[in-house]
């Protein structure tokens, strides 16, 4: 724990986890904690008060009238409060100012809704938050860039003067679940096979060079490689990853040119082993990300925490 | 049940079914009974030997010496018996030559296997049977043509002189089913929702006119188009159905372009219901299927049979 004085409590409250940061000047963190709480496992005010309590009722004992604020799922339908999406563009002004919050619960960030085009909706919600975080640390990337977040929910954000503009969400990391733990192509991946770089840029390529055949043909390679004996069933699950990576920047990379930013920043937000991945399959794709940052959500918070001016005056 | 000579007992013996039908001549069905014996679930020549007796016992004991050939999984390594795969190009007298069979039981064809290119291997087991009845009972097929066999694992199958000279699996059928039962896209899904033809038609529409934004990307519309109340969710399954189906589709059809087959004959062979669909979303993308035929496997075990010379003499 950092020695420092308190500016803010942030919370990166999802639906299947709750991370808490006691956070100082410039967004720095103090102290961290986790809690198995996620907002889709909780129930009524009740619930997410106790919760609440649990993760952050001793930095907030400690620290008497520290901001809260937080981001993620606890602000959707199923969450703690219902706090209606932010449209695009969404910048930290528009975020600040959008921020609600429970009867003695924290401030919660709004989640950031695109539907300007003939096509479907997307939504987001935390992704805006770290997207904040980046751009806070990050001046390079304010002007024009491309934000890309891997996960679950994959999100390529498209920033311009500072705002969300457009974004995708990408359904890569649980695609790669589901099939993983109930599709056919799991039966022959044993459980306990070490990473396999080799395997995983042969996925990548696969989808870079022959990606128009189509993803629901190509991910039957990672069984008829195996049951033809030209891939080791170890090797399986990394070229399933591979592939579904390289199908979402196949799509995505081409999604930032078609907007004109393929020669503006790229960056990669996230948890690093993932983020690690991407970077590899970035450059496959002849175009490594420019900055990869690990979770930005909290230097987010204290960015959003202090544009809403819920942070002591001397720390602006 | 017809009354009529017959010539063969014919098995289509899947990894979760069992089809069994009493062959009269040229093909024609005279009885037909299914079983829920499917081959992942038998293990050991005990097993398959009654799951056979049970399904076709009777039949050979009114009709001694009737020949019986049987297609799918059953003829893999998990099956009754490990009959190896047929390369491409695969026509009826290479499939007939590579029967092979269990001790007291049927005559087994062997899958196919496509393996001469830089790309990951393809395979199949019962299609290629499918493949040779609806060339047995459509001349216009047998030069050059393609054939999809939607489902679980759809196949298309590329036709010249009369042999299967490449195909393509794609895992349509498999991936809607664990989206809608496994992802975050089956929880707003009712369970009981009727039918959708406007949503159906919606998700092909959107795959053909957008799917360069990527499957793993599209896909989440099948959400956020709930979410946020554009689509009801009643309609969402059917929408997702129509992506998936859609995704198909266009890599197929430009697979099938590519290979020059543009102008050739196009058929859909398969459930009348899921061809059906099928078909709705083909007019779609302005190529409808020439034929549309229901399940062809007994002809096909029909014509391997007469292929491979087990058919009495009067039947040539």
């Amino acid at each position: 724990m950092v020695s420092a004085v308190p500016s803010l409590i942030g919370l990166d409250w999802g639906s299947t986890s709750l991370r808490a940061w006691l956070i100082g000047p410039e967004g720095i963190v103090l102290d961290e904690r986790k809690a198995d709480k996620g907002a889709s496992a909780l129930s009524g005010h009740g619930a997410f008060l106790a919760a609440f309590d649990d993760v952050a009722g001793a930095w907030r004992t400690a620290h008497a009238d520290l901001p809260v604020l937080a981001c993620g799922m606890v602000g959707s339908a199923h969450g703690w409060l219902d706090v209606p999406y932010l449209r695009c563009p969404a910048g930290a002004a528009a975020l600040a100012a959008g921020l609600r919050g429970p009867d003695g619960g924290p401030h919660i960030v709004p989640g950031v809704l695109f539907d300007d085009t003939s096509l479907p909706p997307d939504v987001m919600r935390g992704e805006e938050t770290q997207v904040a975080g980046a751009l806070h640390l990050h001046e390079t990337l304010r002007t024009s860039s491309c934000i890309v977040l891997p996960g679950t929910h994959s999100k390529w954000a498209q920033v311009c003067d500072e705002r969300i503009v457009r974004f995708a969400t990408h359904m890569t990391g649980e695609l790669y679940a589901v099939l993983r733990e109930h599709s056919v192509l799991g039966r022959l991946m044993p459980e306990d096979a070490p990473v396999d770089p080799d395997a995983f840029v042969q996925g990548v390529d696969a989808a870079r060079d022959h990606g128009e055949l189509g993803l629901p043909h190509q991910m039957f390679a990672a069984r008829s490689l195996g049951v033809t004996g030209k891939l080791p069933h170890e090797m399986l699950a990394d070229y399933l990853s591979g592939l579904l990576i390289g199908h979402e920047l196949r799509a995505g990379l081409q999604w930032r040119a078609m907007a004109g930013l393929g020669s503006r920043p790229l960056a990669l937000v996230g948890a690093p082993q993932l983020c690690a991945r991407y970077q590899v399959a970035l450059h496959r794709f002849g175009r490594p990300a420019d900055l990869v940052l690990d979770n930005t959500a909290p230097a987010g918070l204290f960015a959003l925490a202090r544009e809403a001016g819920l942070l002591p005056l001397e720390k602006r």
